[in-house]
């Protein structure tokens, strides 16, 4: 089975295949360019020089989030042009999922995944490793910085730190109180290598089904109900 | 400075862009097609991509060995070819610094960085991490899978095991003597990513003073020696 997996949640455009369990091939660009510019060309270029075509995909993984609105929005939108176009059906991952099983595989390790979600907040979820694969400790939420420093602590384990907000958690959670590490860098940011291993054994969607999963409200939908609220 | 690496010494093959020390794009192969197809086409992709022409690079880093004759002969060959036809300098650099360079980043960590060189061999080097980068304890060498234990134990550390020689060393090496770690997948394998990174601070030179570093000789080369000596 031909997985195409796709992550464009934070500043890095990603894709990759997958023969099954198997990654064939992998591109990232990080260059601040827009995903909608980068990340179609990219999975073309990657398909083509494996000697495949669109058609050969038999399923689209995509993180459906949280993240970046306009990042996800774009990723969900290709993910679903291609999966309308072709007929296939979708899969869509947790961004903070996908960052776990893209992470270190060492049983017993506590992992961390964290972005930036501004305003004081982490986009956050907590995992272990067993038997080589993430095991959910938490789901996914939108949590200040302090009650994830109080949770990390009260569980009392060295975690090791994921995603593109692992560098903001760093410097910012008190390190005399809670034993934290930043995971190597090509495994600690977002990528679609993770959303292609947290896809396999996960069921397909038909493309019209597959919604965005954004934790909080966007900052016009914020605006806008402080406006009705005002009226 | 705008650098192009290009890493072919084993089975898969990668190609990365780095401004200064920054990665802006990687992309790698692993779907078993002849490097002589996929890496230039990967390489030119990937600039087109991030809106840059060959033009544009500055220097071509690239792995030049040990490692597999054929994949070291078309990396170096490719980075040749682009050196001489942009008139850009090249930067060769050995195929087990670069895995050392592309692996963890924890001070005091020791990497052990290995190659299958087949005949109970493995092409190896020994390093530790010091401010954040490698250091290099041995030099590139071809030694048995029993030097290379003895040599671990002697320096009574834990290892991890890096390069695409590292789950023959973790099979084959008796983990009751000494304590070895595989790191994490796409920390392990050598790519155009730590081609990159070693490639910093390194001197470039003209395209035609580069030179392939193989260690032994090839099998033809073997033959042909074993059948001169024998006449």
């Amino acid at each position: 089975m031909l997985t195409l997996a796709l992550e464009s949640s934070a500043k890095a455009a990603s894709a990759a295949v997958f023969e099954d369990e198997k990654m064939l091939a992998f591109s990232i660009q990080n260059a601040g360019l827009t995903h909608s510019r980068t990340l179609l060309p990219m999975a073309e270029d990657m398909l083509k020089n494996l000697g495949k075509s669109p058609a050969d995909i038999d399923r689209v993984a995509v993180s459906r989030g949280p993240g970046s609105f306009t990042g996800l929005r774009i990723g969900l939108a290709e993910a679903k042009g291609l999966g309308w176009a072709l007929d296939k059906p979708l899969v869509g991952v947790s961004t903070l999922e996908a960052m776990a099983w893209g992470g270190p595989v060492l049983d017993g390790q506590m992992l961390c995944c964290a972005m930036d979600a501004r305003r004081g907040q982490v986009y956050n979820a907590l995992f272990t490793v067993e038997g080589g694969k993430p095991v959910r400790l938490t789901e996914d939420r939108a949590i200040s910085i302090g009650e994830l420093e109080s949770e990390l602590i009260a569980r009392q384990e060295p975690w090791i730190l994921l995603g593109d907000g692992a560098e903001l958690c760093y410097s910012t959670l008190d390190r005399s109180q809670v034993t934290v590490f930043l995971a190597p860098e090509p495994l600690r940011v977002q990528s679609a290598r993770g959303v292609g291993l947290a896809a396999m054994g996960k069921e397909a969607v038909p493309a019209g089904e597959l919604m965005p999963q954004y934790l909080r409200m966007s900052q016009a939908e914020r605006e806008r109900l402080a406006k009705l609220e005002k009226e």
